[in-house]
C-alpha cells in the first residue's frame, strides 16, 4: 500500500487539483482505520464542497466507501430486486405503500432504511408505532423474507458501509452535508451495498426538501443516477415537488394510518399518485409486466404489507398509539389557501415529539399533524386547518409555536401544481 | 453571553456570508473552552481559507485570539518598544543581530519567539546551541531584561493568545495554514498580546518563503499592517527576496556564529544590509535619531549582545557545538551559479538534523550547511559550493541527497536580484 501525507490530499483538493485513485484509496482506508484524523477529514470535505470531485473521484470515492463494509448478496433470489431512495420530505410515507405493492408485482424490495434526524421522519421510527414490529433483521432474515414476502423494510446493518456512516456522522456537524459528490456517494454506497439490481431515486425539490433549487437537484439526480449505472445497478431517477406536504399525515402512526388507507383504496391521491408513478418504473426497471394500480385495487399491496409487517413480529391489526393531547389550529381568515409551508410542518411536527435533534433521541409514535386543507381550497375564519396530536402540554405548545405562520391565506385562485416534474434517466 | 451554533457559524462562511462580531466572539471563546469540536473548527478555516475574513472580521477575530489570554504590560518601560517579526526564510537570523542592534540604539526589543517547523530554523533552536543560555523567561524577566539590556529573545508564554496556540496546531494537519486572514491573525495577535508599541515585519516573497508570489505577499504585508494600525502598534512591513539562503550559514550554531561575525563588522553582505534596513525602520518608527550602521560599526551592537546572553544564562565566548560529520559537496561543471534553491538548502539542513518535522522533535546543534558560492559567481568542475555538517553518517547522507539539485551552473552572466523590495506602511 502506497503511503500518502493527510496534508498533501487535503491542499490537492483545496487548490482545485484532482485526486488519484491510489490516493483517494489510501485516504478512505486509512480514515476507516482511524489513522487519518476527523479533523483533517473535515477540512477536506469542506475542501470538496467547493471543488467537488471529479467522475473518476466520485467512482473510486464510492467504490471504497462500499469495499469499507459488507455486500448482501441477493444473487440467489427468486424475484428480481428493486428499490427505491427517497432524499426526504415531509410526510413522505411511500416506502410503507410502495414495497408491498411492488413486491405484489413480482418484485423483491430491499428496502434498507435508515431512522429520522431534524424535520424529516423516518421510515424505521414510522414503523415502529406498530405494536410488536422490529426493525433490525439479520441478512439471512432480510433474504428469507425477500423470497417468501419479497418486501423488506430494515435498518441499514452496521456492516454496510461503515465509512460512508463514519462521514455521515462528521458532515452533519460540520455543514458539508449539502454537496452534490458527498451527497451521491453517501446515498448510493448503502443502495450499492444493499445488493439491489435496480434502483429508484425520488428527488424531492421544494420548501419541504433539503434541496430547493430544481438544477441542483438536476444535479443531484444525474450523478446518482451515473454512479448507480458504473457499479451495475439500473438506476432513474424522478423528480418531485415537496412545497406542501405529502398527504395529510405527519408524524410516526399517523403515517401508518394514511397508508394503510391508501393500500386500501382510500387516503390523500397525491400519496396514491406518487406511489403508482415510482412502482410503475421500479416494475419497468426489472422488466415485469405488471400493472402497479391493479395491484393496489385488488388488494395484493395490501395483503403483502400485512405479510411484511407480520414477517417482522409486527401486529398489522393492533390498534396504533393515540395522542393524549390534541388541539385544531384554526384560521384567522377567509379566503383561498396559497399556500402551505412543508418545512414549517415537518418542523410542527419535530417539535411534538415526532422527530428527533441527535439521533440517540427517542420519538413519540403518537405525536403529529393532520393537515385538514389543501393548497387551492377556500376557507372560511375559524376553519380547522390542523389537527396537532402530542403526549404532553409541553410539546402541544411548541408544536402550536411552529405551525403558527404554515399557511399563506389570499383571494387569488391557486393552480395546483404538478407533483412528478422530470424524471432522470442518465 | 449569547448562544450561536458552530454548524450556523461554519454555513455562514461557507456561503459567503459575513460572521458577525457576536458569533466570532461565541465561536473562539467556545473553542478556547474546548465547547466546539477540533473538526468544526477545521472546517470552519478551510471555508474561511475560501472565502476569507473581511476587515471588521478579521479585526475582531484577531481580537478575541489576544484577550483569549494574557497581555505583556511593558508600559514601564523607560525605552520605547518595538519589534520585528519575520515570515520566515532560510538562512534568517537575522533577529540575532537585529534585537541587540536596535536596543543599542535606544530601543527596547521584547522579541517573544517561536521554535522552527519544517525547512525554516527558529530563533530559539539557533540561540539554544550557546552552552547556558535559556528560553524561557518569567514576564518579570522579561521586564527586568529590557530595562537593564534592552533586548530579550525568548519563548512566547503558553499565556500569550491560546487560542491562537491552538488554532496553529490544527491549522498545521488541516492544510488551512497559507491563508492571508488566518496568517494575519495569528502573527499579529501573538504581537499585540506581547506590548510592543511599533513593529517591523519582514514579509519573505521566492522560493525559500512560504509566499512565492508578490501580490500575494503584499496583500499579506498590507492586511498585518493594518491589523496593527487598528490596534494601536505603528507598524511597517518590508517585502524581501528569499530566492537563495540569506548569508552562508544555515544551521543552529553555524548560524550564531555568522550573526556574531556580523556583529563583529564581518560576514555576508546580505545579512548586513537586511539587518541595518530592518533596524532602521525601527528605530525610525519609534522616533529615534540614531543611525544602527554607526551602532553596529562601533561595537555597540555586539556589546549588548554579549549583554543579552549572560542575561539569559549563556556564556558568549563558550565554543559552539562543531559538528563531528563533514563532507563537502562540489561542483560537477564548469559555469556561472545561475541559482541557489534556498527551499532545497532549507531542506537540505532540516535532513541534516538542524529542523523539527514535529514539535517534540530535537534539533541538533551543530548541524547544518555553509554555502560557499553566491549567486553570480564563477564556478569550476570539482569547486566545493557546500561544507554539510552532521552528528551522523545516516544525518550527512539525507543531506547530500536533499541538496543534490539545489544549484543550476550555466553559461549566462547573473544579474544579482535585489534584497530589499517594497515597503508598506499602510
Amino acid at each position: 500500500m502506497t503511503y500518502f501525507s493527510a496534508v498533501d490530499v487535503i491542499t490537492t483538493k483545496r487548490d482545485g487539483g484532482v485526486l488519484g485513485d491510489d490516493a483517494i484509496t489510501w485516504l478512505l482506508d486509512a480514515y476507516g482505520r482511524g489513522e487519518v484524523a476527523e479533523e483533517q477529514m473535515s477540512a477536506l470535505l469542506m475542501a470538496i464542497f467547493f471543488n467537488g470531485l471529479n467522475k473518476q473521484e466520485l467512482n473510486t470515492w464510492t467504490d471504497r466507501m462500499i469495499e469499507s463494509g459488507e455486500r448482501l448478496d441477493l444473487g440467489g433470489l427468486s424475484r428480481p430486486t428493486v428499490d427505491k431512495h427517497s432524499t426526504g420530505g415531509v410526510g413522505d410515507k411511500i416506502s410503507l405503500i410502495l414495497a408491498p405493492l411492488v413486491a405484489a408485482c413480482g418484485a423483491a424490495v430491499p428496502q434498507l432504511s435508515g431512522r429520522g434526524l431534524g424535520h424529516t421522519g423516518g421510515t424505521l421510527d414510522k414503523l415502529e408505532s406498530i405494536p410488536g414490529w422490529r426493525a433490525a433483521l439479520s441478512n439471512d432474515e432480510i433474504r428469507a423474507q425477500l423470497d417468501s414476502v419479497g418486501a423488506v423494510i430494515c435498518a441499514a446493518g452496521e456492516g454496510l458501509a461503515p465509512v460512508d456512516r463514519k462521514l455521515y456522522a462528521l458532515r452533519d456537524v460540520t455543514a458539508t452535508v449539502a454537496s452534490v459528490p458527498l451527497i451521491s456517494s453517501s446515498i448510493m454506497s448503502k443502495k450499492i451495498a444493499e445488493g439491489t439490481q435496480a434502483l429508484v431515486l425520488d428527488v424531492k425539490v421544494g420548501r419541504g426538501a433539503f434541496i430547493t433549487d430544481i438544477e441542483r437537484a438536476r444535479e443531484l439526480a444525474t450523478t446518482m443516477v451515473g454512479l448507480g449505472r458504473e457499479h451495475g445497478v439500473s438506476t432513474v431517477a424522478q423528480l418531485t415537488s415537496m412545497n406542501a406536504p405529502l398527504g395529510r399525515a405527519v408524524g410516526n402512526a399517523l403515517e401508518v394510518r394514511e397508508s394503510v388507507d391508501v393500500l386500501q383504496g382510500r387516503g390523500p391521491s397525491d400519496v396514491r399518485e406518487l406511489t403508482l408513478a415510482l412502482a410503475r418504473i421500479m416494475v419497468e426497471l426489472v422488466g415485469l409486466d405488471v400493472d402497479p394500480e391493479i395491484k393496489l385495487d385488488d388488494g395484493s399491496g395490501f395483503e403483502v404489507y400485512e405479510r411484511m409487517i407480520r414477517a417482522q413480529g409486527g401486529d398489522p391489526d393492533a390498534t396504533l398509539p393515540v395522542a393524549e393531547y390534541r388541539d385544531e389550529v384554526a384560521s384567522g381568515e377567509d379566503g383561498i389557501v396559497q399556500s402551505i409551508d412543508a418545512l414549517s410542518i415537518g418542523i410542527a411536527a419535530w417539535r411534538l415529539g415526532a422527530g428527533r435533534a441527535r439521533k440517540e433521541d427517542p420519538v413519540s409514535a403518537a405525536a403529529g399533524v393532520v393537515c385538514l386543507i389543501r393548497e387551492g381550497e377556500a376557507i372560511t375564519r375559524g376553519q380547522p386547518m390542523f389537527e396537532l396530536h402530542a403526549d404532553d402540554e409541553t410539546h402541544l405548545q411548541l408544536g402550536r409555536d411552529a405551525i403558527a405562520h404554515a399557511v399563506v391565506v389570499g383571494e387569488r385562485p391557486v393552480n395546483t401544481e404538478a407533483l412528478l416534474l422530470e424524471r432522470i434517466t442518465n
